[in-house]
């Protein structure tokens, strides 16, 4: 058996009569799911739902909660103050965590969602709060977070587990971080491109910045998205390449 | 030792800047505390910060869980499916939950808010709902809920523990119902007068109705409030007049 | 030329980054857009764009409000009191007045949505808080409702003209009102027979009940959808129809 | 008759069950009133009952939007794109125009509240979109703005009329804006010191800095608050020596 990889997807963000993404489809070829927990996106029957799927499809749960801006799907920054952040967490997974287990299932790890994840990529208050939050909860859950973003510090220090995340279709800058989504080069569309790079990072443990200049990193678990046809067809290519290549997918707990 | 009763309060119902409620006060007379958790009222920092002032009083937690409608604060009848309704109390209890293990708590009980505990006094869907949401997220838990009424049976049959309520300053129908809020008769302001009915209540095992009539109850818990110094006032001496009597007030938990 | 009718369709029903119906499409086929405020379905921005593309297209504009339930989507039956109702509606109806009027229009009617529409069908309380409100909002504000209904009766008396509506796609009761939603005979869903039977009742001004019986209409607008591609077909067959019989499609304002 | 002032208070922030402020006492000092307008606090109901409250003692009404975010009150930052920003502001003042029409009075003004004032004093897409929406809405709308701010200067490109506004209770910094509310010295507490700086302020034309320093003004408006007792009393005061300094307290509309 070979090295171990998770491929993970933010999923359960539909709401109340709107539908978004396609969780039956890309549920097929992950093994971690990140669910909304009703902030900036999914309600209480929309969790329910998909913990019963990830469950039926033998997928790994955790949460996805963002700030509280449905209207911005939690994609707009807001300034919130490091302690009601902790709680805006707690009160998140702990929803989730209660879906889970009315299914039986345990949550595996959180991972904080668009404008939250990209701010507590760099701002200490921001990260610190999330650590702070998922040791409260439940020490055992897995942080899913960029190496070397101030998310990873902060877990590292409340002694939470980190998964180092890797974005299959998104370029990256030299310093390790993603080419804003304004940017023409942010996103990579080509599906042979996305799965033979993400190939390449997990041989030789560095990624090529946009600038040619490489950093290094150690991928547990690579990003994919199940919001178009084309996404989800990027998540099957990666998991076939990945499972040809010898890797072993499999949720990010059973190996980190 | 005496008889055990114990006293409950509706809690942590501000939200954001908006103050509601004299918990401060009101917490030093009641063992058990029911918290709203976001969808009538209260918000994830009203939510810590009341569950840390029980804690620090010896205050047992309870959720406080009610239909998704701040702007009716909960009290407005609304149709809901039966499974959506035991996702929204398994979404609120979940995350109250998640707050008290913050704080090194276990959840005590759960007892419906406003509107939703109106309707599922007698209608069974939202009735098994009920019953059906705590049995998923901890079979521990206790449901207050009306002796007679359809939360109790739903609960019953669900194998889920119930503890009897009985409302200090509320006058009963016949029919063990609470006379609607609209009447003049409706509340008890006097306070000896509330006060001395509920030790009749407790000591003869019945209740008179507005029209004289008399029915049984077993009362577990004592229902007062907190959002007026009045009331404030009545559950202080609702609580001194039970000592006097030779009760022992505590924790639901503690006698079920 | 000949008789006037007109479509009128639900529309700005996208919220954030969640998009609902096909508006672009169906707005080819209609003459009345009645537009989602932000309480069960649109926000500020879609409302704009909304306006924008019925202004682009020649349609009239109308709003749409309904209960403020956004995870519910306004079709649950909710308790409002009546004066709280009337203001929930001048709420909404005067925030779309004012991208009307951004954009060089003027509101041409109102349309109550989902729960609020079916309830006002036959309460008295709900109808005269519709009615009221939009007489206090603008006079020229034609209610579009069922005839027969507790609206138009509501409307009448404070002098609001009615236009009558009659829906593409719903099978009727003997007493006037549709076949409710869960039964399998509630929606025609045959293209041919919906617009055969639409030109039926326009020409014979009745509609055969689902039980064969009759009842006497007068249709100023025919209500068709725009959520499905079949449903966008249904349109665009009744357009195509009505011209052909010599009917002119026009706004309900050129002709009530 | 002397020189003209206005005096201003934000208003009709309670929500549903919520009371905040103490509108009814402090209307009888003020001249204007800002109304929340369902975003950051407020609801239909309340807006109703402040502009018939305003309406009844005389007080002429404008707007008072804000972010959407009721759970921090609007007092936080966030990032909206310029164009969504114009959409929020033409829904609020629409929706509040609806009510001042069915009340029979036409809104004098738009005052921007709390994070969003703040940002838009500094910020030029933010005020763009300010001045923006009120030109769209109606272009007799007057903006209530510091003078000096980025909000002023968008306006008067536009052809938006300024009230230039000055905090009664606040301290300033050298440059123009208020002392942050974090600092010790941000609030002026004591009455009589907050009067006679007024009255000096609009004797001389000239603030003193919290360093010494002094900038002009030009006060149009006079910020008081309304949500304590002591806020009321400094209203009193500041409306009584004003008229006793010879001032016409009186809308802004009357002189602008």
């Amino acid at each position: 058996m070979g090295r171990y990889v998770d491929i993970n997807v933010d999923s359960g963000e539909s709401f109340g009569r709107y539908k978004l993404g396609l969780d039956e489809e890309v549920f097929k070829y992950v093994t971690s799911a990140n669910i909304a927990c009703g902030f900036h996106a999914g309600d209480p029957n929309v969790m329910r739902r998909t913990v019963r799927l990830a469950k039926s499809l033998g997928v790994a749960v955790g949460a996805h909660p963002g700030f509280p801006d449905l209207m911005g799907f939690g994609r707009r920054a807001m300034e919130v103050k490091r302690e009601e952040l902790v709680n805006y967490i707690i009160y998140q997974v702990g929803a989730l965590q209660a879906f889970a287990r009315a299914e039986g299932l345990e949550l595996q790890h959180v991972k904080p969602h668009g404008a939250l994840y990209n701010m507590a990529w760099v701002r200490e208050d921001y990260a610190e709060a999330i650590a702070e939050a998922l040791s409260l909860i439940n020490p055992k859950l897995i942080l899913v977070a960029p190496k070397g973003s101030k998310m990873e510090e902060a877990a590292l220090r409340k002694g939470v587990r980190v998964a180092h995340e890797f974005f299959l279709d998104r370029n990256y800058l030299p310093d390790g971080r993603l080419v804003p989504r304004g940017r023409p080069d942010a996103v990579i569309k080509d599906v042979k491109a996305a799965v033979s790079r993400a190939l390449e990072v997990l041989d030789k443990g560095v990624v090529r910045a946009v600038d040619g200049s490489e950093f290094e990193v150690e991928v547990h678990t690579i990003c994919v998205h199940g919001d178009t046809p084309h996404a989800v067809e990027m998540a099957k290519e990666l998991r076939k390449a990945l499972e040809e290549a010898g890797f072993t997918v499999a949720p990010m707990k059973v190996f980190l």
